[in-house]
C-alpha cells in the first residue's frame, strides 16, 4: 500500500448488488475510480449501461458475491436485502459486507449478527445524498460496524463519497440516519414557516432564503455551544433564557395567526418550550428542551 | 468620502438612546470604530463605563438627539421607545432616527409613520446576534425603511455588523426577525430530537452534533433548491418525493417510540406532509408544504 493507501484500493475489487438509482450510482463511482466492479440487479437489464462501460456482469448473486472481497448491497430494504443473500450465506464467509440500504438500527444489528453466524465482517452504511451526489468528496457515507473492515476498505469507499467511522455498533449509521432526517424535515418545515409569514407581506422566498442561509451559520454556533452543555447537564442561559424565547415565540404565534399562517408548529415548540422552563428552569438555556424529548427515565 | 465611505462614516456622530446589554454594546462598538458617540440611559449610572470610554453622556433624552444627526434607539421595546421619543418629537425633524427595539412589523410601521409625522428619516433594524456578537463583520443587521437614511449611514451602520438593506417597508426587519428566529427553534427542536434519539443508544450530543453540522450544509442546499420553486408554484419532486418523505419519517415516528423519546414533532412533520401530498401531489417535492402553511387564498 502506498502512503495514501490509494494503489492498493484502486485495485480492490468490488462487487454490487442491487442496482436501482443509487446501486447504479455507487458501481458508477467504484468504475469511475477504476475498481473491477462486479454487479447484479433482480432485473438483470439495469446492469446494461454499467456493463458497457466496463462492469462485469453476475449471473447469480451468489456469481457476484464470489467475485470479491467486499460486497456492497443497496437494494430497496432490509428484508430485500435478506431475501438475495440468505440463499447464498455460506459464500459469505471470509469476506466483508457492507449493507448501504436504510432501514432501522434494530434491523441493521440483527443482519450483523446473521453476517457474523455467516462468518463474514459486516458494515452497516448510511448514505447522506442522493445518487447524483455519490462520488462527490464532501458527501458523507457514515459507517458503523467492523472496525477491521473500515479499516480495510477506507480508501476503496471513498470512492462513493467521504466514509465517516461512527463506531462499533453497527445500528449506528440507520440511527444517526434517522436523526438527521429529522433535522431536515424540522429545518426545512421552519424554513418554509418563515416564507409563508414572509410571503403574506410580499417577500419572495428567494429574497428571503439568502438571509436564512446566513442565519443558519449562527444556528450552527448555538447547536457547537449546547452539545456540551446537554452532555454535561448543565444549561447556562447567559446567551439566551427560555424566558427570552417563550415571550418571543410568542410574537411568532401572533404574526403567523395575523397572517392566516399556519401556527402549528409555532405553538408545538412554544408549548415544549414552556415545559422546558417549568419547574424554576426559566433562566437555562435552549438545551434544557432535551428534558423534554428523551426518556423520562433519563431526564 | 474617500473611496470605500469610510473617511466620513468615522466622522459621523451618533447618539445611542438606551444602554441595557444591548445599546451599550451598540455604543461601544461606535467608540471603538471612532465615532463621537452621545450616549443617555434611563438609569444613568449604565452609562458610566461608556463615558469612561470616551462616550459623551447626554443629561436628557432631547440633549442626545439635538447631539446627532443619527440617533440610534435600542431600549425595551416599542412602546418604551416612544414613551422617551414622543416629548422630543420636534427635535427629531430632519435627523435620521434608527430603530433597533425588537417587535411586530405592525410595531414598526406605525413608529415609521410617527417619526414621518415629525419630519425624520426612519429606518428600522434587527440584530441578528447577541451583544457579544455586536461590531463582528459578519454578523447580520437586517434594516428596512428609508433608502436614503441607508445610503448615507451605512457605513456608520457598518461599525455594528454587517448592515443589510431589505428594503423600504420598515416592517421588513421585523419581519424577517420573527421569520428566522422560527427557523431557529425549529431546527434547535430538530436538532435537541436527534440528540435525545440518538442519545438514548449511547451516543453523546458531542460525538452526534459535528455530524449534524455537516448535513445542515446539505439542508442548506435544498432550501437553496426550493425558494425558487415557491416563487414559481411548480414542485418538481425529482430529487425526493413526499411519498418517499412520508415513508421516512414513519420510522423516525417508531424510533422514536421505541425508545420512549417525545414523537411529537415528528407525528406533526408527519401530518403536515401527508396533507402536502394530497390531491396527487404525492410526487412533488418537500417545498409543496408552503401550500399547508401559508393562508388558504394565496395557496
Ligand atoms: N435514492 C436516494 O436518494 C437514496 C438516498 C439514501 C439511501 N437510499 C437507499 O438506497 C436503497 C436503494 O434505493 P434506490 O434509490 O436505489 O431505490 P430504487 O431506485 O427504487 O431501486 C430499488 C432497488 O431494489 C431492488 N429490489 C427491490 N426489492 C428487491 C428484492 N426483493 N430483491 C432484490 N432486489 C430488490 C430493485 O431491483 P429491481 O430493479 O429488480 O426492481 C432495485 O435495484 C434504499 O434502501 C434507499 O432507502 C436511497
Ligand atoms: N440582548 C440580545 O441578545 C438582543 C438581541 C437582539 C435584539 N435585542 C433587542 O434589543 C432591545 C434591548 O435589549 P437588551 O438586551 O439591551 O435589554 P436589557 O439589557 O434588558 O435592557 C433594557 C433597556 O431598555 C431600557 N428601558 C426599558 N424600559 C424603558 C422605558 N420605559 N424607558 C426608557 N428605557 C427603558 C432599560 O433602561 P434601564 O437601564 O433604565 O432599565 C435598558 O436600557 C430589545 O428590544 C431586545 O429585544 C436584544
Amino acid at each position: 500500500m502506498n502512503e495514501h493507501g490509494s494503489a492498493d484500493a484502486a485495485r480492490t475489487p468490488v462487487s454490487v448488488i442491487g442496482l436501482g438509482a443509487m446501486g447504479s450510482a455507487l458501481a458508477g463511482a467504484f468504475l469511475a475510480r477504476g475498481h473491477a466492479t462486479t454487479v447484479w440487479n433482480r432485473s438483470a437489464a439495469r446492469a446494461d449501461s454499467l456493463v458497457a462501460k466496463g462492469a462485469t456482469r453476475a449471473a447469480t448473486v451468489a456469481d457476484a458475491v464470489a467475485a470479491s472481497e467486499l460486497v456492497v448491497v443497496c437494494v430497496l430494504d432490509y428484508a430485500a436485502a435478506r431475501e438475495q443473500l440468505e440463499p447464498v450465506a455460506e459464500t459469505l464467509a471470509g469476506r466483508v459486507l457492507v449493507n448501504l440500504c436504510s432501514g432501522s438500527p434494530e434491523q441493521a444489528r440483527e443482519m450483523a449478527e446473521w453476517a457474523a453466524g455467516h462468518g463474514a465482517e459486516y458494515l452497516d452504511g448510511a448514505i447522506m445524498t442522493t445518487p447524483p451526489g455519490v462520488g462527490g468528496q464532501d458527501m458523507m457515507f457514515l459507517y458503523g460496524g467492523s472496525a477491521a473492515a473500515f479499516a480495510a476498505h477506507r480508501d476503496t469507499l471513498a470512492a462513493l463519497g467521504d466514509p465517516i467511522n461512527l463506531g462499533t455498533d453497527p445500528g449506528l449509521a440507520c440511527l444517526y440516519d434517522t436523526a438527521l432526517l429529522g433535522l431536515m424535515w424540522s429545518t426545512l418545515t421552519g424554513w418554509l414557516h418563515g416564507v409563508a409569514v414572509a410571503g403574506a407581506d410580499g417577500v419572495a422566498a428567494t429574497a428571503y432564503t439568502p438571509i436564512a442561509l446566513r442565519w443558519m451559520t449562527a444556528i450552527a454556533g448555538f447547536m457547537t455551544t449546547y452539545a456540551p452543555q446537554v452532555d454535561q447537564g448543565s444549561y447556562p442561559g447567559d446567551d439566551a433564557s427560555l424566558d427570552v424565547h417563550v415571550a418571543a415565540i410568542q410574537h411568532l404565534v401572533h404574526a403567523s395567526e395575523a397572517r392566516g399562517v399556519d401556527r402549528s408548529l409555532p405553538e408545538l415548540l412554544l408549548s415544549m418550550i414552556e415545559r422546558a422552563a417549568a419547574d424554576g428552569h426559566n433562566q437555562d438555556s435552549y438545551a434544557r428542551l432535551i428534558d423534554v424529548l428523551r426518556p423520562a427515565a433519563s431526564a
